[in-house]
């Protein structure tokens, strides 16, 4: 029932920005490789997201590359890069974001007493100059320039209001007050964006924009009060991810629109039924988890176990429910493939989960795939995601797994015996541990040496029954940078081992960049 | 900054009803134990809850039981029951609370158009005489009573006025108008209990109360809202668990009050330093992890990892934090016991943990923590609260674990011999598996069969570094019952077993209790 885009009157048309390659990625632990980003931004671009924030190009050769390449393969979306206002970072971002067909610069400044004062350490008429400058300096580059004031919600009025105006004077299309600490109310914010376009003259020459933080659980609330207050995009991401509480989910920003459109008349061009793709995809690059209980992509959110709703829903399901789970593209966990299958079939399959492999990968997992389908019972659509994003997680690995045996129990000690091909070549030892994932991983320390300290240890079952494969997510941190990691198997142990190494290689590629945001600030 | 209660204005006083017991409890994988249900009362009373909703005594026996004894011990909260519109719910709820020095009855009914047609096949007449109908019958019982037209928000107005009208008349002291299905918006919540407080005459002898969903992620904006429109009590569950989506979460409503209070002026009694406590105690009875970007309680709810942020947080914290992660009780992981730490020191640290034991439990609980002082270098504050969490777990059990070893690895099939103590008799077995996890489960079964389906296998590591203990969670589903349970161990695969034997005497429990709501609808 609300499947398609309610279209409407154009004046109520919302632009849907996602910045979850940009916040999201930003919070600690999401990070995310170079392929995974691609893979987000390719997701985003068909799913219909006006704008994509790719990254932040100063910050690393990483976040460069990422947003260069991001721009040149997006076919829909316009693909933003942030900067700060120096010359140098929005220089650096009109230069990952110039193959984009149609690129924009986002370039921020913080306007509150409390930021210009501990935080810029500049005066206000020095913080105005500013904003004139980067937004110049911007529109030299691309037509399509945003500028925030950070902490908007916490600016002195009058001031915002001229920031406002001479960033539009200077050629700013887009103006965004985000509630950069999640601090605002719904009538607040509103109250906010009807002052700010009665009070600057020139406001109907740019489109306004809401950003919202969850910190007081309000930020889906407060973003759509900002369309209500007359911003016409909205900045958010998939699960809700970014700084602290993360921001305004963007699945629920979509469905609400639909779903209460009598009251929300406003519209967008997001396709609702990639929304469930798009949360997993998020949670497994990120090994965030998504609650029971989240809003639309939660495995919660269509299930009814009390009788009383459960008696409901059989006589009519508009009893208990607003929305179909097709609408958001939730479907029952079907049985696809089994050990007859064949390699075109496997190809196939492949394609309707949204995989292109090349030969040689698409070889590799379905040999993976026929190795699975003997040892289990059934095999789902997730059980073939999980092997496939395990085998693009390895992809370009440096150590692989050869051969591991775990003896284990409460008879200790566990003991790992561990045979690792390092740069093609085999090397075997054998450790002892408090438990036999420490066994193991005290085998991966004593053939790579590291100092990284786990910081996180997480097991999943694929698919339900006890033969499901596990996915299992490890964190390390060393010197401040954090990884996550991903490594499937039917074993769990297996999975473990595959899973810290495959950190430890993300750590090894994060070591060779540089992050200079601490030496900027 | 924000620790203490703001008192203000009497008139601004909210009143707090956690139904983390009822409406959490009845989701999809909550459900509780007895203990553990007894349990997070006994933290919510401590915490200043005012009314805690302690469960729907018609539902089975052990609803019953555990509402009645959360009455007896409850020694500030008013304790409510939930009962539907018969006579027989109501007298069975009013049996279940009588005990508590507050008891408070609360019965609802349906008063939208489609429940109305749909699932309860009745004409609006016959509804409104069932209203007038239990609120006496609850009346004849306690003075408090609460009603609640289930899908307010989506009632037709005139007819909830009158049934408002008539609920009050006949003796109701508190009307919820509850957004069943979630459906609702700030501005549109505020004006329905404006509307209804002007028009029913009689609406000044009744409290107001807000009772949200987060299905379009509004929960929090919402119940607030509807404080603005003259609402005084807000229903709320920890870590905002419940049906679907969930409720709104307590925690964001309570941080929301004071953080805002020059645009919120209301205040509650809650003492916020609890509330990390609370969600965490929630989190591991249910086995629903907390999202890392929850508001107030996720782990990156004061994270910060951005180059920009911190350098502005080393600045100054108020750039980024509207309130101190001390404001919610969250303390740093901390050192605190070794393996030279006697008996007494071990006690009075579960004293600080909020653990009372009986000689027994603490004997066996510090027996088990030198084993592990033993094993592991650091032992945190969060090893000895699961290694309790589980001896607690376990109390009841008929089945015991009581050795296992398993070999494992790339080479399988995976192999488990396991003992258990079955009544007091030790039975033996070996079983091989697809992967080791699988292997134990088989065994479990060939020693306990059963016809339970896993649902949900997932580990946790309880504290940080390779030797952490494991806590592992397991779902059982069986003709339609779920019960999810815990196990803790330095070691995945004695904590995997222990957990799915735990479930299973869980299930053993839900068993021997009928649940009548499917029957009565």
């Amino acid at each position: 029932m609300t499947t398609q885009p309610i279209k409407g009157d154009d004046r109520n048309r919302v632009v849907i920005f996602d910045t979850t390659l940009r916040d999201g990625e930003q919070c600690p632990g999401a990070s995310m490789t170079f392929e995974e980003k691609i893979e987000v931004a390719e997701l985003l671009d068909a799913m219909g997201v006006d704008i994509i924030e790719a990254g932040f190009p100063i910050a690393s050769e990483g976040d460069f590359h990422a947003v260069s390449e991001i721009a040149k393969r997006s076919q829909n979306a316009v693909v933003a890069g942030l900067s700060r206002a120096s010359i140098k970072d929005i220089d650096r971002c009109a230069e990952a974001v110039k193959h984009a067909h149609r690129p924009r610069i986002h370039t921020f400044l913080s306007t509150s007493p409390v930021h210009m004062k501990w935080k810029l350490q500049k005066e206000p008429h020095e913080v105005f100059e500013m904003v004139v400058a980067q937004v110049t300096r911007a529109r030299n580059h691309v037509d399509n320039v945003e500028w925030s004031a950070e902490d908007g919600t916490r600016t002195e009025i009058d001031f915002l209001c001229r920031c406002v105006e001479a960033a539009i004077k200077a050629g700013a299309t887009t103006i965004n007050i985000p509630d950069t600490v999640g601090y605002t109310t719904p009538s607040e914010y509103a109250q906010l964006f009807r002052t700010v376009r009665e009070r600057v003259p020139n406001s109907d020459k740019a489109v306004f924009s809401v950003h919202c933080h969850d910190d007081l659980g309000m930020a889906v609330a407060n973003s759509l009060a900002g369309v209500d207050g007359g911003a016409r995009q909205i900045e958010c991401t998939i699960n809700g991810i970014g700084e602290r509480a993360g921001n305004a989910a963007l699945e629920e920003i979509v469905m609400a629109m639909r779903v209460r459109n009598d009251v929300l008349p406003y519209w967008n061009e997001i396709n609702a039924q990639m929304l469930t793709r798009a949360s997993k995809l998020v949670s497994a690059v990120t090994s965030f988890p998504v609650q029971y209980n989240k809003a639309i992509v939660g495995r919660n959110a269509f299930a009814h176990e009390s009788g009383i709703h459960q008696d409901g829903m059989l006589k009519h399901t508009q009893t208990y429910e607003i929305m179909l789970p097709e609408d958001v593209g939730v479907s029952k966990t079907s049985l696809v493939m089994g050990k007859h299958s064949g390699r075109h079939a496997f190809r196939e399959k492949l394609k309707e989960l949204g995989y292109e492999l090349g030969d040689n990968a698409l070889n590799d997992a379905f040999n993976r795939f026929k190795a699975l389908a003997d040892k289990k019972k059934h095999v789902y659509d997730e059980d073939i995601v999980a092997l496939v994003d395990d085998e693009i997680a390895q992809a370009n690995d440096r150590v692989k797994i050869v051969s591991l045996t775990v003896i284990a129990g409460t008879q200790g000690p566990q003991q790992a015996t561990l045979v690792l091909d390092i740069d093609g070549t085999h090397k075997t030892t054998q450790a002892t541990g408090n438990g036999p994932v420490d066994a193991i991983f005290n085998a991966i320390k004593s053939l790579v040496p590291h100092q990284a300290r786990l910081q996180l240890y997480q097991v999943h079952a694929v698919t339900e029954g006890t033969d499901a494969q596990a996915e299992v997510s490890v964190r390390l941190e060393e010197n401040g940078h954090t990884v996550t990691a991903r490594g499937a198997d039917s074993d769990t142990l297996v999975a473990s081992a595959k899973a810290y190494i495959n950190a430890l290689n993300k750590l090894a590629q994060k070591r060779q960049s540089v992050n200079p945001q601490t030496a900027y600030g």
